[in-house]
């Protein structure tokens, strides 16, 4: 797709979903650094969120985290964030942070604490009827720390169990996304650690069990996107949550540590058709920002997704093929790189002008008086982070 | 199980193959440093692995390599093989070799490329009917090197195709197994990189199709146990390649990098019930043995396997379970950990005596002049090596 | 050395320190599980402390952290410490949970930060003079999350710098231990990532400067016996912080995960001289009980140490030197294997009754009621943790 | 420097050296698939070379390999090069194809090949001497594939008694560069695995001693670029090896891989001076090209290496400056990304149309006959490869 004006058209339908946590604080074991203005509830994250999605034009939904942004009113939280021009997203269950979860939750040797644990995810489904949300984000930090600690098998078929049951209460239109993870804060094993696992219990569960990319839970090495053209095959890739790494799960700005690869990611998603709307691919943005102001990280985030996005669809998929077909290695990876050589940030400038967009998302949060006004107004009471 | 007797006689059933290739001269892309001695053809490829069998006693198999080890009559070579003690096993294919093959086998974008490499596979299928081997192995070298080199989902669907062929080949009583590798000798994608790619093409070819884990497949921090047991839950645990790796596929002796990790891998084994003949789970070495002798090496990497099976045989498991059923991580552990820390050599010593094999298989075999001797004997012709 | 005398001469005289915030509550981003019974305060913690030596009979000091154990008054606690059989060890320095160290402490833009750093280290010097410890270990979370965040080149100017004032502080008799880190707090870079670095600087600094190797902080493949052969050689190992990793930096009891890579790093302390008191390397543990009990963690651990310090003293060193020279590649890895294939569980049983200590450690804790005792009487207060 | 006429003044003095073996058939272990046209000489391989500087008017020299390069007659190797607007770059030794060296080369056991290894090394000298090449380059595959098998600080001292004959051996405005890798051939312990251990013998041996650099040598997560920076505060980098990898030592095209990370190593450079002549920091090539062709591929990796110079070039260091000092995490990683988006394939066009050259290379090759013209005429003889 190289018609400048089939890519606009693509871009400005992209829509990218940001998390609430990720205005909140957060940190590493070693330290959290607390930040000025952050939001102390639901609504003010909502209210940081949609000033990313003012300026950016492309970020109109926000995921929510059950317990964290658990509120008495989600109709009023609803209305709220739709006063504010944006909606609520995702679903995203917790089954980590209570005392009883220590050993697992759904894959916890102790029925009684499976059943805490389905209940709490029967509690979002919940959420999900009250406020229109259509997916349930599902990520379980089960796992063990030590050889022969617990039984990998019986694990795992609790965990199917357990899955099930909350799939049974899915209504229609509502589906379930299964993220992996290979590591932390178990590190001996994690139960649902590959894609491979999520893929076996997805296929299991039925055509509304979905897997989710978390693109910063992978070995060393992993080749993500055909992870993802893997999926897009099968029809299971559910959704991202994008963020960068180094080393681990670092999660840093989704294209800050390997602009590369997003765009290689973005490359397969363009490929299997992973970009229309009739696919159900949700972007999601998962990150933290330790030590960076919160609002323009999410600005950066979703422009830098934006921009590998401008260049996989860039490709000249008549030339690719052709080298691809004749054997041309050379020529082929000439082509790929020739799109991601491209400075598409005029294109993107071009874009937000015909959306009555600022032209740089950056600049204009900063001229405003938003990130003072929240210092100023957000005094007393709680800070929100990952612990509340 | 920590009778005694209940573990012996576990151990005498065990049955590890070996890879006819493993006495052939190996290297690295750097170098190949011949050994005297190295046979030079199938035939005394199957009399040094019978040397194997006769001083551990239990390795009465020996896996072909095609075209490595192609002859005119396989008659001649079974009958040679059980005039030896021995058995010929699986037939495994080699579509990696032929110029033809430079960018791909059954994925290649040139269906006659393609229709080449299925032909190959229907000829090992062939040497399987006329040898009576059970399982044909494929591993494909198919991959790319240069993102854009070529589409990742066309080759998905090549391979579909090809496997699909060659399954339906297959007679009563005959398996594909189908082997993973995360990298080596492609070096951006490769067709098959991982466990979750074989299975699902197993899942879709069938019950006659199986996942092969080769120890040395994979990315770094990867929990191989918990692959072992994911597929032996869900009935597609083929076959091991066993090895061991410091870095990337080093293809050492099985053991002498991680024997913790051996240990791990057969814990779950016994666990998931691979270790019945009823599995059919397949215990083969694939190993270089690029500077030690090879007859020793595979006596060394046998008796390690053995090790660490006696070790994870003498798990107590009730013991175990209480503690895991408990929640007592330090005790249950604490399980496991007694039973590796055991030093299982006097069982085997024990176990050896029982058979009427001498106690110590190396001192046996080096006791011999079977290395001076084909040292003296095997002068001119071709030695045996990756390349024929 | 397999003289059975000699080798159990050699584990009666090692001593492993322990760290006083093992026994405090720790846990990852995610989630901290508090533990009942855990110390309030550095007396506590030293009480615990007290208790692993007391059944283990080779853990008689502690390392302190400061802040973390920072007291009115060093003289009454290292009374404390005696009157309980311990003494109170190597005191580290924490410059990275202060507010002002979010981009940096020694090596921060800002003189006024790196000025309250050196400043902090100053006062660990005078801890380390009103306890009599003779070393200060440094640890520097420092580093950054985005690549352009800050300049490396500056950053080390600074780091140099500001070691070097400590270090002409230190008195006679007291060393600096300098620890690397590949990442974790810091996800792009860290400024002292490798042991190459902190050996440049140790070289730089002079003879008071050795190294420290932490065994989870490295790249994954990393050779870490190596690399304490190549500091033992350089005179630049100054301590061990032991514990193990199957991922990243886990944290988990040292000889958990990989116990052979363990036996092979005490392989490598007996080779260089580091066992014998006048080498001057100091075993430290340094670990976290995220989920598990921290007192019979910590004597598992120590035992864990012994156990390979045991296997590596039984190494035959002359027939392994003449199976090295003589080139016999499977001759001198059996060596090896066969010191790290023996039980050497009997041999510590035989020597803590030589001691006059029970010869089971775990049970001997596990039958008194001090467990029982401090959840009971640790009642109110505020637990010990990372953060405080 | 954002002047864009000094950006193209460095630019047009930068050189890249190009190694002879990368004209020659490469492949990996499993397969070498040869190509038609391929020099069977040094002469025809620095003929090919002299195309690749032809076109891109930046790599003027170009590194030989002893004894693969091995002529009778130097200077008439150098009057050909000379011939064809070229010279004789590095010399790098090889001690890892004889037999003898199968256990190691200067760090063997046997004095005898120890001193054979240093006699190469001696001769690689008298080479450098003919043909007025100013460096010695030394990669070193010595190490062991199994635990035991060879003593680390024997091996350490043999090495150092080894390099410090071949260091008196040089004359003035000779060097020595130490190149180090972490595995491969060797599987468990290479003698020179990082960049510490090269750096602590070059310290050791003086002045003329330096780091080589080898992008594709490092552990997985390892930042390359943070060494870089930290040998060039040290005075220490003496040259790269550049090439790209996703998993270990792939050996691909340099900035294919992780185009990012080039330029982060750039930037690098630039910083700390690496980028003047006087610095004396070679930038070389070192790569495999196993199924594209040769000379496009030496083409396109020059060209590679412009670009991520070019874009290192354009960093607006004052305001980088200024964004780090203030401590501006977001602002500091704009400037940096800002240069790295930048498509500066228009600069180079210019600069390639101001020195008469062909704005595009690749075009401007593949325009002539000469890939052509060596099929044709390079017919029988012996294809040159890492063999020969």
């Amino acid at each position: 797709m190289t018609d400048r004006t089939a890519v606009k058209a693509a871009l400005a339908s992209q829509r990218i979903e940001l998390p609430s946590w990720a205005f909140g604080n957060s940190g590493t074991r070693f330290k959290v650094f607390a930040q000025a203005g952050v939001p102390r509830d639901p609504f003010e994250k909502i209210a940081d969120a949609a000033q990313v999605h003012r300026y950016t034009g492309v970020a109109p939904t926000v995921s929510l985290h059950i317990p964290w942004d658990l509120v008495d009113d989600y109709h009023k939280l609803a209305s709220h964030a739709e006063s504010l021009g944006v909606r609520i997203g995702v679903i995203n269950s917790n089954t980590f942070q209570d005392n009883d979860y220590m050993l697992g939750s759904v894959t916890h040797a102790d029925p009684a604490v499976r059943r805490k644990a389905v209940d709490h995810l029967f509690a979002c489904v919940d959420v999900m009827d009250a406020t229109g949300s259509p997916d349930l984000k599902l990520w379980f930090a089960d796992g063990t720390n030590y050889p022969g600690q617990d039984d990998f098998r019986a694990r795992q078929d609790r965990l199917a169990e357990s899955l099930s049951k909350v799939y049974d209460r899915l209504g229609d239109g509502q589906r379930m996304l299964l993220e992996y993870k290979l590591f932390e804060p178990a590190f001996y094993h994690t139960d649902v650690p590959d894609w491979g696992t999520s893929f076996a219990h997805c296929v299991a569960l039925g055509e509304k069990a979905k897997v989710v990319v978390d693109t910063g839970h992978h070995a060393p090495g992993t080749n993500i996107e055909f992870i993802v053209a893997m999926l897009l095959r099968a029809g299971k890739l559910g959704a991202f949550d994008f963020n960068s790494r180094f080393y681990a799960d670092d999660d840093l700005m989704v294209g800050s540590a390997d602009p590369f690869q997003l765009f290689r990611i973005m490359h397969e998603v363009v490929r299997g058709g992973g970009l229309s709307a009739s696919s159900g691919v949700n972007f999601m943005l998962d990150q933290c920002h330790n030590i960076e102001p919160k609002i323009p990280a999410q600005i950066r985030s979703v422009m830098n997704v934006q921009e590998a996005t401008a260049k996989a669809l860039l490709v000249d998929w008549p030339a690719l093929s052709a080298a691809q077909q004749a054997g041309d290695v050379l020529g082929a990876n000439a082509v790929l790189m020739d799109a991601y050589n491209t400075d598409v940030r005029p294109l993107l400038v071009e874009l937000r002008q015909e959306q009555g967009l600022d032209p740089d998302p950056m600049a204009a949060y900063a001229r405003t008086d938003y990130a003072t006004k929240i210092v100023n107004e957000r005094v007393g009471g709680h800070q929100a982070g990952w612990g509340a």
